[in-house]
């Protein structure tokens, strides 16, 4: 973000994913300068992983040393549950060693620059209302599907938190009351129909109880990816697999739509690749919304893939500074 | 509002409903000074519904100017699809002439006064967030079950009104995908299962297709009001009613905790009056949400009844200020 006399400033993002670490220079425009991106470690505890994320962290400060940028801080991007304002991170389900570390008090202490925490998923939808898909839009919802079902909600470009920092859980927004389990013990959400895993679950069912020809049953392995292209193929079972994923993501939107009425919907993760996807969503969501909420809302895939983590953390930073 | 120096100030109130319009003068700490109400006359058309409204307005501006009470200004609240920021009603469901009312240029050349115009669940919910129920609460999301669902979302303290000035339909997410059509046109919505009419409904398909005994069979008329007097006499099939009617609610909840992670939800409506109704609700939200998101949740019933909307419509008009 720009200071009040327009010069440009940089702070380092780090995007933490279940099984690496990115780390980058980004500029108060949502440039990516200089970037890194090294494993997590597989035998690793708290403090070993910490520190690992803490060299990338210098590199990268090393680096905009050299090259004389001055850094006005470090964001970083967490999976987990988190207390925000605290720079805490209470728990994890990827990194189970990952429970209660403070770790904005470290980051600080370490290398004496002010740090801001966020959600993984909120600094992805961060940086797609920055410069990304979202980037001329005042509300924007970040959906993404992948193993699960994540989202952040940007109103006025920043994100809601919530109460206890734990809003934008959309994949876990209810759509079929009675329907199956969620592995969060809830029922019926959305999760359980429209993540890639789900996708994957149902065209398996299909190709058991269904005698249809399809492409599907000459594939050594069944991925959405691979559902995704048969479609593109005119595969009847893969076209009828992204219709009923389509369907539910459709009733799944019309919630946020009735309750944000929002400018624009970003659907993100490797099933958004899928350009099959969005004419029947936006159909889905057209057919169930109050015509007025969806006269000029826009549903479009995100556009910064796998850099958007990395940017959304820095944006994270630099909107803390406010 | 207090101003700058805390003085009160004060403003006109209207709240304008399917039968009756209310008037009053309220101060910027929420008091009712003086109010009026006047059945909407059922001989009518636009303007002699403007009229109507800006002659009960005028009877309370004189009241004000005999206690040397200086106005601020006029908030209302109306039914239908609006124009916020414009002033403008475009369309509402039960005032059929109320289409496309430029109801703020009216008011303003009327009384040379600044005016404000909010969607009457909305302006119920602001009222409640501000001296009612929420009034400690930073988020609060009201839902008021009647004829229909309606609802209002309040963060930090203002309506989320949307892109096109229309969100917080929360009748009108989705619960069962696959269920019974709405009025709306959509299907499954949380009005079909959790709205007075559909508590009677679906009280009477119970007694049609089941053989327990229960009072309501004795009734001359079965309303939400008798099922819930039921309820409280351990009348089995009410007590029925009234469970399933939390867990609809409860879902509905869900979603609304796991995207907004509130720290109040505000129930308003005849139904809310039902004290039966709280804690198989509470339970029903609990059973579903993330346990980090219900730990310090509350879920109450509407403490302003029928003075929410003409309270909030002047909060209404105190807001647009700042």
């Amino acid at each position: 973000m720009p200071s009040a006399n327009n010069t440009i400033q940089y702070a380092i993002g780090v995007d933490l994913g279940g099984t690496n670490v990115r780390v980058g220079l980004i500029s108060s425009k949502g440039k990516i300068i200089h970037s890194l991106k090294a494993p997590i470690p597989k035998k690793r505890n708290r403090r070993t992983l910490l520190h690992h994320i803490a060299d990338l962290i210098q590199e990268s400060l090393d680096w905009a040393e050299q090259k004389k940028i001055k850094v006005q801080g470090i964001g970083l991007g967490s999976p987990g549950v988190l207390s925000i304002k605290k720079g805490i991170v209470r728990q994890s389900p990827n990194l189970p060693e990952w429970v209660n570390v403070s770790i904005a008090d470290y980051f600080k202490k370490r290398f004496n620059l002010p740090f801001a925490l966020e959600n993984d998923a909120n600094a992805a939808a961060l940086s797609e209302a920055w410069i990304g898909a979202g980037k001329k839009s005042n509300s924007v919802i970040c959906v993404t599907l992948g193993t699960g079902v994540g989202g952040g909600i940007v109103l006025n470009h920043k994100i809601w938190h919530g109460h206890n920092d734990g809003g934008g859980e959309i994949g876990h927004i209810v759509v079929r009351d009675q329907g199956e389990k969620c592995r969060c013990g809830n029922w019926g959400c959305l999760e359980v129909y429209a993540s890639a895993t789900a996708i994957v679950r149902y065209a398996k069912n299909l190709l058991k109880t269904n005698q249809t020809k399809s492409i599907l049953r000459t594939l050594p392995k069944i991925t959405s990816e691979a559902i995704f292209a048969s479609a593109r193929k005119k595969d009847k079972l893969a076209i009828k697999v992204t219709q009923h994923a389509a369907e539910m993501l459709g009733a799944g939107l019309t919630n946020l739509v009735h309750i944000f009425n929002p400018e624009m919907i970003v659907i993100g993760g490797g099933v958004s690749l899928n350009q099959n996807l969005f004419p029947p969503l936006r159909a889905a969501v057209k057919k169930r919304c109050f015509p007025q909420l969806t006269r000029d809302l826009k549903i479009v895939p995100a556009q910064l893939g796998d850099h958007a983590g990395l940017i959304g953390s820095a944006r994270a930073f630099f909107l803390s500074k406010n």
